[in-house]
């Protein structure tokens, strides 16, 4: 066996901690995978004598996380600081700049900065994988860029965020509020102090943008994605959706849009109770994918977490060790397409519509008219409960329409004055 | 971009067709992917004049497929023959010994075979790919040997035959007889002429056999495999399952036994509804796969079929375009494991036992004693409608319990005078 690839680690935080303890309780296991020994030789963080529960002893320290990327006796970087910016960023362009592969678990960085970053990678000749930046344990880039590289992808949906699925699992089965949940979810520590990132969308958006660059062979365009987070879902809808037939769920969509370009968008979805990911629950994190050979695949399991986190960081070193790569999205940047990202206002579909209107004659007359007047065609209407000059609600399910002119729509209908709330609108999904 | 890879294609069957197809449909894509062009250079089948829906124009033919391996213009044998023996055997054996690497979709000859053609392909250093072997477009083989070669794997069970999930979809959906959705099956080309081969659960040994030795990193051990197929179900145990909220599913099995060694086994299953996998229905292939990392993968999608199968060989063509390989099992044959399988009497699990007694007093009694003496715990008894002095269906279902000691009840209970048809036996399984 050839002498250990020596990995210079930068992060130590729960996934960093979970890379050292994987590549410690597999070590046999994982040699032999990988052809060679795996081992950490040098560590940077920002705390040398934080408790970690794994044993430092025996491995280089670096106060700043470039170091590693000058130390000529690592092989491999290994950067899980996180972030977009700053230390994370810094790393990984010189590691890349002094012809270091890298291994990186940070999103953020791929979704901002990836379109750079490849090009770094390519001109230098370096690898730089990710498999642990887009759905922890789930193999999806491997499957994406290695797997189905022979489809053409069509579109991909995805449940990517575990703390918005356990939330919205929690509201589901409870009945309870988003905010009730989310306090619960801190408190267990399945969401974090400051829950904005996840809840708002943004971390679900960056991943879609790594699966949509992956997916469709072009950089990356984080900026393009359409993001609306899962703060104003509400117990009222999530109770319509089950009668209606369908679950509220955070996706992830990126499709092939019927007149050329790519959709990219992530908000709270209505998913037909039938379709495999309506069903996927609590932390979990799944990816359908459609391709035109393939047909529809879909790929299910923890999302975060040291161990799976850890899984993907580990496969990426193994892959580096037996020499598999491949380039950053999945081809020379030659070859890549230059298809445009489409607006969400040219976006077709079918939504759901809950407003809360003053209970008395000719109000449903004058919201439907507007609904017309702007060619908006309707499914289903629903009204539950009769309370004569009270607030009631009232749910509208529409046929296919443009994005366009349901917004149309719903500003006017918002203007009615027996329409007492902001109404909630909710795209319809096939899931 | 370098000159294309040439591959020589044996066998125009669905699959062959349908990669000349899929090459020629994302021929840029394709090219993009892999780095440099893939195309069919020279093809071998039976008969040359057969009208297969993709021209041959262009291509050198060979009556011989072990033509292809001494072609020296072929970079690349793709064996679509099928058959652990014979001409797709031959081939494989001398593409190996002629340094050419092979892509297979030959479940049989992996199974059957893959030890000697792993160590064939080890001692000449050339690839050996079999993505299409194991349920069609889903890539479940780099999924276990790459995307998740940082776990120890626990374990790993799949829906691996799509045959056999359509009937026993069908029978549950509509409450019919093996034998007349079978009859359908045939009809509707979803089941062979001869189904044997799917139906009694050989084809899933196959592929359950390869899956195991990935997980493990062992050889390949089919004969190994405990097998039962699917034409004793029954409609009544499916209503039954039903009631007692599980399906009825053909399970390919390994795991480590709590004892050491490994479990192999492929026979019809209960399954707890709430499992993912209990709701993979109609001819959708999946496979739950646990390492001690990750946790909990599961990977759903077709599993058979022109275009997934395509796929599948495809995408192991681009793999070898771009130069990423893996040994045959997964590490180099030197660090394989020697685990050893454990036969199917030292199986510990819970059963679902189904009699057809005699309606009179001390049937159950009787019964019920047999299983006490040989340890069997009952976990429910149920008898539905009473018809004194004729049959009646009595399920019963157990505690953990020794297959050894399940079996010799069985034979105890078969001889009851009051029992009138061989009882059925079903095991439980978590899904």
């Amino acid at each position: 066996m050839t002498r250990p690839l020596s990995i210079g680690l930068a992060g130590l935080g729960t996934v960093g901690a979970g890379v050292l303890k994987l590549l410690r309780d597999n070590t046999g296991l994982i040699a032999a995978r990988a052809g060679r020994p795996i081992a950490v030789t040098a560590v940077s963080a920002r705390d040398r004598h934080r408790e970690r529960g794994v044993s430092l002893a025996g491995l280089r320290w670096y106060d700043d996380p470039a170091a590693l990327a000058a130390d000529p006796a690592i092989d491999v970087v290994a950067e899980l600081i996180g972030g977009a910016e700053g230390p994370a960023r810094a790393l990984v362009e010189s590691a890349l700049a002094a012809r270091k592969p890298v291994v990186t678990a940070n999103k953020a960085l791929i979704a901002v900065h990836g379109t750079e970053l490849a090009a770094l990678a390519e001109e230098t000749g370096t690898p730089l994988a990710f498999e642990a930046a887009v759905a922890g344990g789930i193999p999806v880039i491997k499957a994406l860029r290695e797997g189905l590289a022979a489809n053409r992808i069509t579109g991909l949906s995805g449940i990517l965020n575990g703390t918005c699925n356990y939330i919205l699992t929690q509201m589901t089965e409870h009945g309870r509020e988003f905010a009730d949940v989310l306090a619960d979810a801190q408190r267990l520590g399945y969401a974090e102090a400051d829950p904005s990132f996840d809840i708002d969308g943004i971390d679900a958006a960056h991943k879609l943008a790594i699966l949509a660059a992956l997916a469709f062979g072009r950089p990356v365009a984080f900026e393009a994605v359409h993001v609306e987070g899962i703060s104003r879902v509400s117990a009222l809808d999530i109770g319509f959706a089950a009668e209606l037939g369908y679950r509220i769920k955070l996706l992830g969509i990126a499709r092939a849009a019927p007149g050329g370009g790519i959709e990219t968008r992530v908000h709270p979805c209505m998913i037909p109770l039938s379709a495999p990911i309506a069903r996927v629950d609590g932390v979990f994190n799944a990816v359908v994918i459609e391709g035109d050979a393939v047909g529809r695949i879909m790929l299910e399991g923890r999302g975060a977490g040291a161990g799976p986190t850890a899984s993907a960081v580990v496969a990426d070193l193994i892959d580096l060790a037996r020499g598999r790569t491949t380039p950053v999205w999945g081809a020379h940047s030659g070859a890549l397409s230059a298809a445009p990202s489409v607006p969400i206002a040219a976006h077709v579909g079918c939504y759901y519509l809950r407003l809360m209107v003053v209970d008395r004659p000719g109000v449903i007359a004058d919201v439907t008219a507007i609904l017309r007047d702007l060619g908006v065609s309707l499914e289903s209407m629903l009204q539950r409960g009769r309370a004569p000059g009270e607030a009631v609600p009232v749910v509208l399910v529409t046929h296919e329409t443009p994005e366009s002119g349901m917004r149309a729509a719903l500003e006017r209908i918002a203007a009615l004055d027996a329409v007492l709330e902001p109404p909630a609108l909710i795209r319809i999904e096939p899931g």
